[in-house]
């Protein structure tokens, strides 16, 4: 990611910019304001705003107990307490507010939160740069040959190098398809005056899935943390773990204890099944199981070692 | 609406703390921070954080429409326009959250604006205060006889003395068993040592609707103006209304653009269906149009003469 | 519960219409439409239409996953793996609407769940009925002594019924002294025709909160197991997991394949924090291992074993 | 849009199927249920399933308003009613879902419409058909030169010709690159066995964003009302436009009633800002009132001639 000079001027501004405010503040999350977080080849992560901080979560959680609270020792344990019971509605008390630049593709998956506010690049209103994802050689990967939602083996040699020549080529072709187009140069005047140029709207359908877009997006933390437990798992798309890392982090620096409370509670914690905690209770009395015994079906026996076992399934 | 010496200290103490931040910050909004504002007899509204102003409504239009609106000449300019033309997205981009103090049969109105984020206070969990809501004199309606879910005239004399009695009385009866079906005092022991005391969560039922309760609520700033639109309305309960018009004098001191466009384009905007429209414009050429050539219903005639006449329907 | 008999004929009628549709239907949950299923004892729940079925989850699943799922063996199959990877939104393609009878304390707390439809009784527009929720001896319990939000033992004697009578006195007063308010016959004429009667919207403050409201609730599948999940849970409030159980009958009749993954996975299911887990990984090893040695709080602790142990926290 | 055999079997299939039920049915929709039709080139909308008609918004509202509603004459009256004064709750009573086959960049611009339910076919699951929207003749428009969002005149002779050989070129080589990277025969084999083939999570992104693809999207009449509202809207892009046309005839044919009021107190109604109104009150006392005196700017003006005029902004 390379910004133009005009975007670093912009960003330092933005940073320059220093206020007084009765409002909670985050020391760690101001140092990182405004300042993009490089994610693939030229996308970016950055925080533009937040509302609260872990006394937040703690404050709502005590308007919601009132003097009952009276007794709980401490903020940490609340936080604790209230992210293993899944009592989410103190959490909903912070926001965050992210600019984030990413390939449409990834766009598209992300979206499908519903719960966030968005406004993103309007390519009816404007010109899309011309800047195309294209993977770094190590996520190359072919398909995965045991699960149809996943990657393999990482491609190698001359499939490798036509994939990404092919990858190139036909998203500058379309590109450049698409400014032709348009008819329409960076001064807003038309490169072929015997031409009427054709509209925005309908320009933007000559272009690959892998255009950059961007927006900005507000969320909850709540909703947040969701979004990482699914997009910052190991089955996510390489592309959108990419971005559920960079935010994971902002997530470490702005509200530290309810991030460690959700690593262990939720992105380290593990579902047992009804048949599956059956299973448990017979090995835990000393009983040998294997599949054969469990009653649990091949893929959720899988699924239980690798609970159980240490990995992940 | 008077705060106890512990309130007090607790709001000077949040008012006093002051920190450098990069983020956006409202002179005029900070100024209010946490002091809470009296609404009804023992009620109040207080903003405990907000996220963005005028300028973050701009800054997300501008993402969306990209170099496209390099040439809309100004801020105001660009707000009234999304408000006119219901561009709701960028007006979600801000994001408020208050503290408020509000009767029970409030806060079931005010709850079915389901976009907004809630932490009540928890009646299975603690132990309400002895606040009920007694109407001032002058709000002590009738029931409209030409609106089923209106007020009409004020109630006089020793009617009004007799229902203003009754409130308070039930209500206190109803607090005091409560508290006795409780048993339990302020230092958390049994009243009478020989009873056990009922569940919280059961004793609360012999309530009135009249008694207090508090949440922390949160809302973006499209949500919100929404639930103004619907609140701050003539149409709406006094007692919400009260709650409303509190909430606007914050809106209006938070983004006072936003606010001007607001009162112009929603709050004192109206809509013309088309069969009114028809009407208008037959008059609008000149021809003199009565209900019965109208071909408009009483009704619908009545808030037709309302909106171009200069009432509200 | 009992029905008048204007109701029980407007049920009748409702049951008799039938039609012709070429829309999937359940013939368990047919037979089932519109019959109240009395909870509490005033309160009802009845199904007044549905929308899909387990194959239309299983259809939605399919179009996501097009011609990959071709190989997948069969529909329960699908439909377990779904439940177990937390993939909802199939089960967002069924939608359910009820019709329930509910005491106002409980339809506060069910409010709560924001994605949902709800049309309740309007007691703005109109006049509440006589009826309180009086519980039954049997659930007229204490506080608890250990769990702030919970129940103890049954209260006994004296204190129980010097409860109930109490209960009984104050709902029926408060409503005695609300129609007097009103002063409105059953005719809608003025009951005195000195007095003016104080407005709907006014009166209903008098109200207790054991007094019964009904209202239309829709929701999707996914939607109401999620809420489910927390009111059929043994730490709800009693008098909503009465609902909760009524309404899971009927999820059981609709989609009965959907209703059983649920109950392995996500009701009969247990999640094990990250420090729990390695606790777990350590005892199947053959270490023995104590709450000292655990690393877990004395909180964890227990709510460990009483998850691997068949007990539930 | 041709079908494919199978397609065309099943769908008979599905339309074969009748059974008895006790639920509301609308025998116009019945008889729309599952035939596609067509939109665009390639695209369809298809009811799969509906729940509700025009008598559950009145039974819904019925229930809101209780005994007050004895008196309200008749429900078109009543639904003309809700509409007029946006109550909006008992719209959402009704429930429909749609089988929808549509370009990705139309799908980009729908799916933000938040208040819905969606299964969309996953091109990381499976593979994407080769199947493009390329524009009819008189829909190739240029850019406006008044509208930065909009389209001006329609291209003509060798421009026309040659944007739309660019579109089919380029889509076509994506999608024959596209499927070469993935190296996966019709059978699932490898086309080359001597190469591993691209994951289809990866090799999607070389695709254009006027592919074609599909999802079941479910949504209550209220939010269906809201979508409409904005995108058959003159001023939405004409390929979605095409979309809400469709389902608006469906729309007619569910619920008749609604649909009527919707059209008169929404889609051809009018909003008059405060402003305005001024200006239309001095006009009908008589005033002859141009932009100049009118305290509008020349776009308000512009956009009150079109309203009280007869055309639209």
């Amino acid at each position: 990611m390379e910004l133009t000079e005009a975007q670093a001027a912009e960003i330092e501004a933005q940073r320059a910019h220093l206020a007084e405010t009765r409002r909670p503040t985050v020391a760690a999350l101001e140092e990182r304001l405004f300042t993009p977080v490089p994610v693939l080849d030229h996308g970016f992560v950055r925080v533009i705003d937040y509302m609260g901080d872990d006394a937040a979560v703690v404050q709502a959680a005590r308007v919601s107990y009132g003097r009952g609270t009276r007794r709980v020792s401490e903020d940490a344990g609340l936080i604790r307490y209230l992210m293993r019971h899944r009592h989410s509605t103190p959490f909903e008390m912070c926001e965050i507010k992210l600019h984030v630049k990413l390939p449409i593709f990834v766009a598209r998956q992300w979206i499908r939160h519903r719960t966030a506010n968005v406004n993103e690049y309007s390519a009816r209103y404007s010109v899309l740069d011309r800047e195309f994802y294209i993977p770094a050689r190590e996520h190359l990967a072919a398909q995965s040959s045991t699960n149809r939602q996943g990657r393999g083996e990482v491609l190698r040699g001359e499939e490798a190098a036509w994939v990404l020549d092919t990858l190139r080529a036909d998203a500058s072709r379309c590109h450049d398809h698409y400014q032709a187009m348009l008819n329409e140069g960076a001064d807003g005047e038309k490169t072929d005056p015997s031409r009427d140029g054709l509209a925005r709207e309908l320009a933007r359908m000559n272009l690959t899935l892998n255009t950059y877009t961007q927006w900005y997006w507000k969320i909850d933390l709540h909703n947040l943390l969701h979004f990482l437990s699914l997009r910052a798992d190991a089955h996510a798309q390489y592309e959108i773990q990419a971005y559920a890392d960079a935010i994971m982090a902002m997530v470490d620096a702005w509200v530290p204890l309810t991030a460690a409370a959700f690593r262990d509670y939720r992105l380290g914690a593990v579902t047992l099944s009804a048949p599956m905690l059956a299973v448990l209770r017979r090995m835990l009395a000393g009983e040998r199981v294997g599949q054969a015994e469990s009653g649990l079906s091949k893929r959720e026996w899988a699924e239980f070692e690798a609970a159980v076992g240490g990995g992940r399934a």
